[in-house]
Order: C-alpha cells, then sequence, then structure tokens
C-alpha cells in the first residue's frame, strides 16, 4: 500500500468492481441528493473518482468536511448503471466504508473555484498559487514543462552532451543585460552577479577539453517583464560544441527538437531534418522578418520598380513590396479590416487591390494601377497574379516596407483559407547575419550583435576589408536563429575562439586587445592557452514550453512565477531585511 | 565528418591500420628523436592518439607550435610494431598527411605541467582552470559527476518523480543559516533571498497536488567553507511525497541509491533494500554517532557500572564506554597511536588493555582492573573477552564518553585488519529523533531539530506531554536521517501537514501561532487550505559525488569551484560595480 492507498483516483476501471480499495486525495465537491445519498468528487494527481454516500452516518461525516480537504476513502468498488464517458474512471464508483479526513480545509469559502481558476484575477491566482495548481488545466501545463525538459535532457544525454552545472554566483557577464547582484559578505564593497547566461563558461569548458556541453541553465537578467519574459530567473538548454561548425550544430538541433515537439505540443507534426536554412538578407526580402512562419506559403515580392512611378502619392520615392494570396475570398470589410491590423501592428499604411473571377484589377488602389496598363504584363509575371487573389502592398523606407509586408504575411496568412498549414511546428534557420552595422547614433562602424561570433571567411576577410578591399558591411558573421513558427528560440554562433582575430575583428570598429581583455577576461585569457574551434546555441526553454503549450503568457508554464511587478506575492519577496543582515554585507539602504 | 574529425583520439584500433583519417585535439606532447623523427601526443575529451613525424618538412611544422595548442592531424592508420598496452589506441599511429593549427597556445609555459595539475599549488589551479581540467584525472571527477546527476534523474523520472523547478530568487526561509541577499531594482529598500533549499516550496508543491516531487535543486547558504561545503551554491537531491509515510521515501531511496553507487562509485557493492534502521539513542549507544559506519563490525560497549569504581581516577563518576575488538594484534606503540589520534579528534582521552593469546588482561590500565578481580567474569561476559583482544575505553559525560568511543570505533575500524569491509557503500537510516530537548543555554524545553517534522503520535502525544502524562523530552520526531559510510548524506522527515498539530507542537514550547505564521507564511496558509500527509528527504549531491569519487574536497567535485575565501580567481567574483549600479538598486557601500 504506497503512499497510504491501494489505488490512485485515476486509475479504477470495470474490472475492480468487487474489490475493497483505499483512495486518497482532495475531496472536490459534495451534491447531495437525500438526507443520506450524496455524491463526492475526490481528486488526487491521477484523476477523479466518484464516492457515493448511502448511509446517513457518512453523510453527517461528510457534512463536516469543508470541499478541498484531503480524505482517504476506504471502500467497495462498485460498477456504475450510467456509465460516465468523459472521465476515465466513469465506469465505476466507490462505497465507502470509512471516510476520513487527512488535512483539514479550514476555509468554507475559497478565493475562487479550483476549476475555473484560469477566470480568477491573475493576483489572486498568484496569491493562492498552490490552489491555483490543484486546477488539473493548470497543473498539467507544470507537469508538461518537466517532461519536455526531462525528454530534452534525455536527447541531449543520448548525443553524448554532458550536463556541467555552472556557478550561480559568479562575475558579471557583458551580456548587454542588467545584472542581479549579490553583496559578498567576506569581501566589503564588492559584489557577485548571477549570470545573465553561462556563455563565457561554456566557451571555458570547450578550452577545458569538454567536447559536447549541455546545461538546462538558469539565468538572471533584471529586466522589466514581457509577455515572453517573465522577471526573475528564466531558462535555456544551453549547449556548446567542441571542434565543430554550424553544420554540428544543426544536426543535433534537427535531432533532437523534433521529436519532443511532436510529442509534447499541442500539434504532433514537426519538421524534419535538415530544417529550411534562410539567409538573413533573403528572410526579410521574402518573409519581411527575421523570424519567418514557415507555416503560411505567402512571400513578399517587391514591386518598386514596377509601381512607385504610379502617381500614387505614398509610393513616391520609396519601396514597395507586394504580398500576393491567390484564392482569396475575403470581402471588402475584411480586408480593410486586415489592413487595419496591420498598420497598428507595423506603424505603416497597408494597401492593397485585388482581382475579380476573370482576372481584371480592382478595389484598394486598383485604378491608379489600371491607369499604367502597360504595367500590367509585368506586375501579373512579378506576382502570378490569376483570377480571384488579394495583393497587399506595402511602402516607406526600405526596412519599414519590409516590416509590414512581414506583418502582411502573418496576417494574411491567418485570415485566408488554404495558406497556413497551422497545426505544426516549422522549423527554419535563418543564417548568414552581417557582422557589422553603421550605428545609427554614430554613424559609424559598428558590431551588429555578438561581437564574439566568428566571422566567416576569418583572419582573411577581415584583413581584405581593413586594407579596403571590400565593405566591411559584407562581412557576415557565422551565426544563426532558430525560428519555429514565427517565434525566434535562440541565437547560436559557430564562436570567434582565435585571440589574434578577436583582436581584429575588435580593430575594424576602432577597439583593440584592451577592449577584448576587458569584456571577457577569464574566456580571453583561456583562448591564449590553446582553443579549440566551437559552436552552439541556447533554445529558450520558457518559449518552448509555451509554443509547445500554445499558451501565450510565460506564467502559465512556470511553477511558482513573480508578477510583472518582479514579486512573488506568495511568498512576499522581495521584503526588508533586519538592519544587521544589510550590516554583515556592508550595505545601507538609500531613499528608504 | 562530425566535428573536423573522421575519429576521436580514443577511437582507432589495429583494425583501422591502412585508413585516412583525421583527428582533432590538444598537440600534449612531442618527443623528438631525430631531426626528421618525432612523437607526437594528441589529446581529445575521449583519449590520446600517438601522431609519428618522418619527414622535415612536417617536423618544422610541428616544431613552430607550442604544447596545448588545438590541431587537426590527417594522414594514415600504421599498426605499431611495439603495443602501447597502457593506452587504448596503443595498438596503432597516425602518420600525418598534414597538420593544421586550429587554436594557437601563444604561450610556451604553463603555469604547470597539465597531467600534474593536481600537484599544482591551489590559487594557480583555480586561476587556470581551464588547464586543471584538461588533465583527464580532474576532468574525470567532473564527467563522473555529471553522469551520476544524470542516473539519479533518470531514476526518479522512472519512479514517476516530476522535477519542478522552484524559484532561485525568492524569500528568505529560515533554514537556520545565513541568506545570500539580491537588492530588489523595482522595490527600493527591499531584497530576495537565494533558497537556503527549497523546503517551503515543496511542501506548497505537496499543497498543490503534486504527488511526486523532485529536484536537483540549487541551494545557497552564506556560511564559511568547510571540506565537504564549497561557498556558494550547493546542490541536493530534493525529493517530497504526497500522502506518503516515511516508509514509502525509504523505498524510493533504497530503490534509487544503491545502483547509483554501485555503477558510478570507486566501490562496487552498496546496501540492498531493506537499510538497516538504527533508532537514534541506539546509535549513540552503540556506534557512539548519529552516523555509524557500518563497515566497521565495531560496537561499544557501556561499563560504567563495572568499572567506575576500580579506583581509577579517570573513571570515577563518570559514564564509561568500552570498544572491544577481536584478533587484534597492533604493538602497544600502534596502540597508543590510535589513542592519541583518538583523543585529538575528540577532545578526550582514549584508555585501553589488552588481552594475551592466554586470555590474560595486560597492558594500558590492566592494573586497575586485574586488581579487581572479581569484576573480570562481568567485564568478560560483557566484552565477549577472548585471547588476543583490544579493549579501548572512554570516559566523562554520557555524551563525551559516547563521542570518544564512537571516533574510537572508527579508528579502530581502519586500523585492525578484519574489522572493516572497506570496498563498500554500507547505507542505513538513524531513526526516531528526539522532539525536544533541554535548551543548553535557557534551560528549558526547545525543538531539537526541525520544528515542522510530525511529532510522532501526532496531536495525542503532543496533548499527553500537555497535560503531564508524558515527559515531553519522551517524545520523538518522525524524522530521519539517511547514512553511507559514516556520512550523513541527509535528514529527511514526515511533514507536520496539519495547523492544529504545528501550533501545539509550538504550544509546548511557549511559542504559538503567531510564531508559526511568521516562519513561514505562505506555507501554513497553504495548510489550512487542506494538505495532503507528505514526507521527503534531500540527499546532498555533492556529499554523494565526493563519496563516489572517494575524494576529501568538495572542490574536485565541482567544475568551477569558489576558493575558501569565496571567490572565483579565475572569473574574478565578487567584484567591485559601478556607482550606477549601486544607484539603480537603491543601496550604498559602507565600510569602503
Amino acid at each position: 500500500m504506497f503512499q497510504s492507498r491501494t489505488h490512485t483516483c485515476g486509475e479504477l476501471r470495470k474490472e475492480h468492481a468487487g474489490q475493497q480499495v483505499t483512495i486518497v486525495g482532495w475531496m472536490e465537491n459534495v451534491r447531495e441528493v437525500g438526507s443520506s445519498l450524496a455524491f463526492v468528487v475526490v481528486r488526487d494527481f491521477y484523476g477523479i473518482t466518484q464516492v457515493v454516500i448511502e448511509t446517513e452516518e457518512l453523510m453527517a461525516v461528510v457534512k463536516d468536511i469543508n470541499k478541498e480537504s484531503t480524505i482517504s476513502v476506504t471502500g467497495l468498488v462498485r460498477e456504475r448503471s450510467n456509465v460516465n464517458y468523459k472521465i476515465p474512471t466513469g465506469e465505476i464508483e466507490v462505497i465507502p466504508g470509512t471516510i476520513r479526513v487527512l488535512g483539514r480545509c479550514t476555509h468554507q469559502e475559497l478565493p475562487f473555484e479550483i476549476r475555473h481558476s484560469r477566470n480568477a484575477d491573475e493576483s489572486l491566482r498568484l496569491r493562492y498559487r498552490y490552489l491555483d495548481l490543484r486546477n488539473p488545466e493548470v497543473q498539467q501545463k507544470i507537469v508538461l514543462r518537466s517532461q519536455i525538459i526531462s525528454a530534452l535532457r534525455s536527447a541531449m544525454t543520448e548525443h553524448g552532451f554532458l550536463e556541467i552545472t555552472t556557478p550561480i554566483l559568479t562575475a558579471s557577464s557583458p551580456e548587454g543585460a542588467r545584472d542581479y547582484l549579490v553583496p559578498a559578505r567576506k569581501h566589503p564593497g564588492k559584489f557577485y552577479a548571477l549570470p545573465q547566461a553561462p556563455q563565457q563558461f561554456k566557451q571555458i569548458l570547450m578550452a577545458s577539453g569538454i567536447d559536447r556541453y549541455f546545461q538546462i541553465a538558469p539565468c538572471f537578467r533584471d529586466e522589466d517583464a514581457r509577455g515572453d519574459r517573465s522577471p526573475g530567473e528564466f531558462y535555456q538548454l544551453d549547449m556548446e560544441m567542441a571542434f565543430a561548425s554550424k553544420e554540428d550544430v544543426f544536426a543535433v538541433i534537427e535531432d533532437v527538437l523534433p521529436p519532443v515537439f511532436e510529442t509534447y505540443g499541442v500539434y504532433d507534426r514537426a519538421s524534419g531534418a535538415p530544417f529550411v536554412r534562410i539567409p538573413y538578407a533573403q528572410a526579410m526580402e521574402e518573409y519581411g522578418t527575421d523570424k519567418p512562419d514557415l507555416r503560411i506559403d505567402l512571400k513578399v515580392a517587391d514591386v518598386t520598380d514596377l509601381l512607385q512611378e504610379i502617381g500614387f502619392d505614398p509610393f513616391r520615392d520609396q519601396s514597395i513590396k507586394a504580398v500576393p494570396v491567390s484564392d482569396c475570398h475575403l470581402t471588402r470589410k475584411a480586408i480593410d479590416k486586415i489592413c487595419a491590423e496591420i498598420e497598428v501592428q507595423s506603424g505603416s499604411k497597408a494597401y492593397w487591390f485585388k482581382t475579380d473571377e476573370n482576372g481584371a484589377i480592382n478595389g484598394g488602389i486598383a485604378k491608379f494601377i489600371n491607369a499604367q496598363e502597360d504595367l500590367i504584363p509585368s506586375l501579373t509575371e512579378r506576382l502570378g497574379l490569376q483570377p480571384s487573389m488579394l495583393v497587399v502592398l506595402s511602402a516607406g523606407k526600405l526596412a519599414d516596407a519590409q516590416k509590414t509586408a512581414g506583418v502582411a504575411v502573418k496576417k494574411l496568412g491567418e485570415a485566408c483559407e488554404g495558406h497556413m498549414d497551422k497545426e505544426k511546428y516549422a522549423f527554419c534557420w535563418v543564417v548568414d547575419f552581417p557582422m557589422y552595422e553603421i550605428g545609427e547614433e554614430s554613424g559609424e562602424l559598428e558590431f551588429c550583435h555578438n561581437p564574439f561570433s566568428m566571422p566567416s571567411g576569418g583572419m582573411e576577410v577581415l584583413l581584405k576589408a581593413e586594407r579596403g578591399e571590400i565593405d566591411p558591411l559584407d562581412i557576415l558573421a557565422d551565426q544563426y536563429d532558430l525560428v519555429c513558427n514565427g517565434v525566434e528560440l535562440s541565437s547560436g554562433a559557430v564562436r570567434n575562439h582565435d585571440p589574434e582575430i578577436m583582436i581584429k575583428a575588435f580593430e575594424l570598429v576602432r577597439l583593440g586587445e584592451e577592449e577584448v581583455k576587458a569584456k571577457f577576461p577569464a574566456m580571453y585569457t583561456a583562448f591564449t592557452y590553446g582553443a579549440p574551434p566551437h559552436a552552439g546555441i541556447a533554445p529558450g526553454v520558457d518559449r518552448m514550453v509555451m509554443l509547445l503549450c500554445a499558451e501565450e503568457s510565460i506564467r502559465e508554464v512556470i511553477a511558482f512565477p513573480m508578477n510583472k511587478n518582479a514579486q512573488d506575492i506568495m511568498m512576499g519577496a522581495p521584503s526588508e531585511v533586519e538592519e544587521r543582515q544589510l550590516k554583515e554585507l556592508h550595505i545601507d539602504v538609500k531613499d528608504r
């Protein structure tokens, strides 16, 4: 009799009829039907079981118990005459001999109904998270999170990766976000920082001779909350491989993620290996975003040369992008609504025209196009115009026109039947990011993303740029983004493991060895002692779980999340501390 | 060609002879034998391979490379004429066509020799941890740690436990140690605390309906370093079960730990289920410790009644304990040395006598015993005296005499052949701890250990004590320690899940509801909403790994440990931070 029961509340079936059993769980509900007849629902982690009270004596016992108390029920399993097909134990009921209270709920009223906790005010849910979590629908997300992480761990281990835990109390890492600091009791005036990511440690592990590292790594960034970021810690499936190129990283990810997504996700299909690879410039051009959602079959076409001079004012001197949608039967009203949504989300207007069942162009800006009859054949060819199509257009500076077109692709994919294969996980790699850009403020050459990615072509290409033989803006970084259904799961890169190439890469932006050393002293020194080429990635665990659960709020996939204001209102964190503690830590509170 | 190699450095065998291969790794050593003959050792994570240089051209290449640079070697596998049986690849060597440098080590001198890093100064090892970790002997412990944790996780998952991560930025938990604090940017004057253990969270998870929880949980206590405790974080295999008694917890631990210990430990035998259970009082009496090492077959006997009045001054009015050792052939010098060690470790003198091959008592304090001839039969019976025995004695207040005898058991077990079956993992449970004690300072009734363990007998026994029907000192807590080879791996307990019993337990020590609420507000409130009885334990991961690796220093089983002074000298943590950061966190540094 394990855990004081013979069976869980999800276990009993017809074939148990006639057996004496003990179940334990929460008394979820009591439905009184008469003075000696009541139906009691007992819930545990595994399910619910109906208990039928048939004596006045037991009725008195049950009436004395508040809902949500934990009870132990010993009795006989009986086959039900009217089977409840909605629950796995619906074939049976338990006729109790004894009912014992194990943990009394002393409250006659709960802050919210357990089964409807998702409708309760969020602050109430967070304050009484233990009641919220009793709701099977809420609990299931946390169970799923645990199963997903466990499956990821198993897969990584099977692929020969070692999970190595790196320090949580450590030094500030220049990931660009704000650090959480911890005053050091033994070192007055000094502070530990919680790691923004174990980036330096994993690269140092590569220089330490570890071949394949991974970690479900807690990361800490003191940033304000967002829809997909909780204050406090978040988790990454951090991984790195020695002597590796991006092909090695891609092969592992393409092998590890799809089965986990198919098994645990709301959709049961995922892209197989190899994932589509899209160069950054092409992604911006064809999808209007570097996070394309490949479940949508729509693409962006450039029509600048064709439509700039048709006399439509907003197009004059602008880049113009078009998203053609075949077989589209939206009403004008629906089209206007979509265009309005696009404008709200992208900040720029969207325009449109359509073709009727005969192929004639009409609606929206049609009259400007129809006025330039000689353009129509080229436009037809460029956009593959056929009867019954919708074309949504954007105009502006190149980046703005692309962005608006990108939003249009997304909205149209969702709205136009037949253009989105929604129920699957469509992965892709975005590759070939530029290494440098012209800084908006400085007007000078700056690093685009991570200065510690390897420039494609290594030292040679940097020297060419230095000698003026190529434009530094044309240098690509050996960096890649993993995207799934339009969500960026992670950036990764082949790292720059060579101190000389590092310094040269910094010299191109008017910095040098001093800056490299200042930014990552331990890693830089480690690399001077012989480092392997290495590459890695760190898909966000919380984001993956959100995708798999189809949840919009990150707080639904964390057992004990903070609220948006960075408070744990259940535990009362953060809180004031004693003067004695501050004294030991050599700090004072200001502005109190 | 995965990770830029065709084979790892541990992979090539005789059957690969004649194949063209590429290996990558660190150039560990070069042994020049002539102007065009040298033996190069290449090392990667998986092993080492010998590369033979046979041309002046390649000799020039190799001579230009500092040791510990990473290289890629492409060449032909050749069977060796003189096999090196010490290494798995000793049957072959690689004759390179090309050698390419992948990551140059720019230092001609290393801070220490890689293969002998364990002999280097510890601060040097920690500063250059990435070089220290290249030493296969050092690296192996970290690999083993990873494998052990992975095996523990798999076993827990197989037993139906869910790994649920609990918050790291949270509220202070009154575990008794000092908290690490994190100033809250958005809440001036308030602080998060890093969890000393996820104790409250796991109990709240039980009240949330989770049935079997576990976590490889990071725990944080701002305490000074000890041999088995590193500053900063440490890890526990934290687990908790709902509706459970200690039998359920024991069954899981007895199923999970022994196979992991047998597979990954230096010894390949471990106790099977059920582990021996020893009540606390009996452990103190028979082993002189609550952490008995059951690999030793020696036990402590009480001889107070027999020897108190034999006229030996140190025994007068004292408790006297004896540790009889059969078949002991230590010299007097060896015995004196052991007694001296016992005194150093326990702080109290140890005494002794022995029996010769005829059974006559002699040596040490023999003359006092022999003077009381009528005592000898009782003493013989009590201690099972036979020829060739050693008896070591301790005297003092009961606790001191027990403690000294406990140290004697340990020392004698190690020193006397045949009394210690060293090469195994002997587990036991120490159970039935007292719930209350008389405080040394207060002279009043206080909690012994954890006030939140369930008193054995529950409310009834507390009421009896309140009514004066039993001595509260006789109340036992449903608490247990897991001990292996004399090392305490963890305390665990059946928790007190009933607010009424909690308050009553506090009332016996002159406290009440207010104190309960103040200590664990969230947990207490959660329990008023109906909690299941629950029990758990949290074996220390670091301690288990130390036992399995047979390492005395905790720093050998952590990838990036802090030094004893709570510094990470490789990363430079803790460090000073910018004034801007302090300002954002609303704190000032004092005593700077």
